[in-house]
């Protein structure tokens, strides 16, 4: 449960909650970029000895898992997020999806079928980037979707979410909030560096130009899907570097709050070093290493 | 094809060839801890940036990928690797399966089953922490297969791996190889210190006490297994430090040789450039970031 703690700042500072923060404020944490990245080491490592004790819990036959979901217009830095904060971990505890225009073949199932087949491990955080949010965001942005439509599919989607908490699942949704003013000077980075022009994409100037309607729709599905166990954050994204902070924060934040175990030993471990002390005795002895 | 070449001195040294090096031997590149950590270092430079273009032709519509399967006795240090090798690359080009003893369900199965569920997409580096190969280690070891299942299943295996480079999957076949003095020390730290005994597996004991029937059907593996398409490396991995550098030099060589390449646009740069230009003079004119 996601609820107002004194152990949590970043989650109750970001948690949506009618209007949006500026895309290039800082409402809660470092407000300068020297600050932050320093702040990020020192997060990076709490959130890898959180994520280390999150698996081991896992493999011990917990079934808890993370789940962050991250939305944004193009260039608000999904896939930054993804390297900056993510690659802060283990790999192995790390499950990332992306999620393009459904192919032929994913349209011929339910939306949801494609998702639940990227969905972490018990011990593990997945990424999803882009999500099941897609398929609401994208059909009423071109209307597509009646209203009756739409009701049926936010109760869709919430139902699900709660299924995956009932699974064990915590799922955390992050909206990153870029300003149009910053998308451009991104999409002009794009085009100007060599190595970045495979990132660039012609149709992000369509969905560009339906801005405003974008807004709309993300405003809509705040409203309808924030639950108590799947929260929207609204992360101020035209800094990179708060962007980074802020996602790892609200990820620290989550899994302390789970409080993953360590699994108990369900052996002996005095027996078992004992046996280790025979066998080191042993290769001396024989001048070998094993027991054979 | 991996073949022999100047710009592979790491993937030459290691590539398995009659007797294994020595588990606590450095037979190319540094043979002391602080220049292979500062190697290390770079060499997570050159993988990012080999990784970044593989990832980038992959979106281009390329279906070139890379697996690393990793393969050694418990304690070998196969979940380090990934930690730290697999670490030093974005997280969205990575996908890590670590297989374990088959279940029920999957045993009903054929044993490439689960196998095949877990290979890289076009664009990404898979890693097996263990892979197919456990399904003739262990039941070779019990003792369970007869010659003639065991060669059908070598041929198994060699179509398998085939298949995968007809398919565009560069394999990278990596066994660790610790000694036995070795891995009784790190049973001993995982049993001793708490945060790591959820690593500790009374089983891996039994494993040790058939150590020389596992040396020789792992021996009959790299005989049997080593394709021009997928050869084996043996990495000596008594010391971490050289682990971690060698398996980063065998993944940049075999990279390197694949030559990814950033995708061409498929638009025309300066047309884009010149429409952002026009949406930012509106921009301007208007007060606001978009044109809608």
């Amino acid at each position: 449960m996601a609820k107002k703690d004194d152990g949590s700042p970043v989650r109750d500072a970001l948690r949506v909650g009618g209007a949006l923060p500026d895309p290039g404020s800082a409402p809660v944490g470092p407000g300068k970029k020297a600050k932050a990245l320093e702040r990020l080491d020192s997060a990076g490592e709490r959130l890898s000895a959180l994520q280390e004790a999150l698996y081991a819990e896992g493999v011990g036959g917990g079934r808890r898992s993370v789940l962050l979901v991250l939305q944004g217009m193009d260039t608000s830095g999904k896939g930054g997020t993804v390297s900056h904060v993510l690659g802060l971990v283990n790999p192995m505890g790390v499950r990332y999806a992306g999620f393009k225009k459904p192919t032929a073949a994913e349209r011929r199932h339910h939306y949801l079928w494609r998702i639940r087949k990227q969905l972490p491990a018990p011990g593990q955080i997945g990424v999803f980037d882009r999500s099941h949010y897609e398929d609401i965001l994208v059909p009423r942005v071109s209307g597509l979707l009646t209203k009756a439509e739409r009701r049926r599919r936010y109760a869709e989607l919430n139902a699900f979410e709660a299924e995956l908490a009932e699974a064990g699942t915590t799922v955390v949704k992050v909206f990153l909030h870029i300003s149009p003013e910053e998308q451009l000077k991104r999409l002009e980075a794009r085009l100007v560096t060599p190595e970045k022009r495979w990132k660039y994409n012609p149709g992000d100037l369509d969905a560009r130009s339906h801005w405003p309607a974008y807004q709309d729709a993300y405003a809509d599905i705040f409203e309808k899907t924030s639950t108590p166990h799947a929260p929207w954050y609204a992360v101020p994204a035209d800094h990179k570097w708060y962007r980074n902070w802020a996602v790892a924060e609200l990820l620290i934040e989550t899994i302390a709050d789970l409080r993953p175990a360590f699994p108990e030993p369900d052996f002996d471990a005095d027996a078992e070093l004992a046996k280790l002390a025979k066998l080191a005795k042993l290769a001396k002895l024989k001048g070998v290493g094993v027991s054979s």
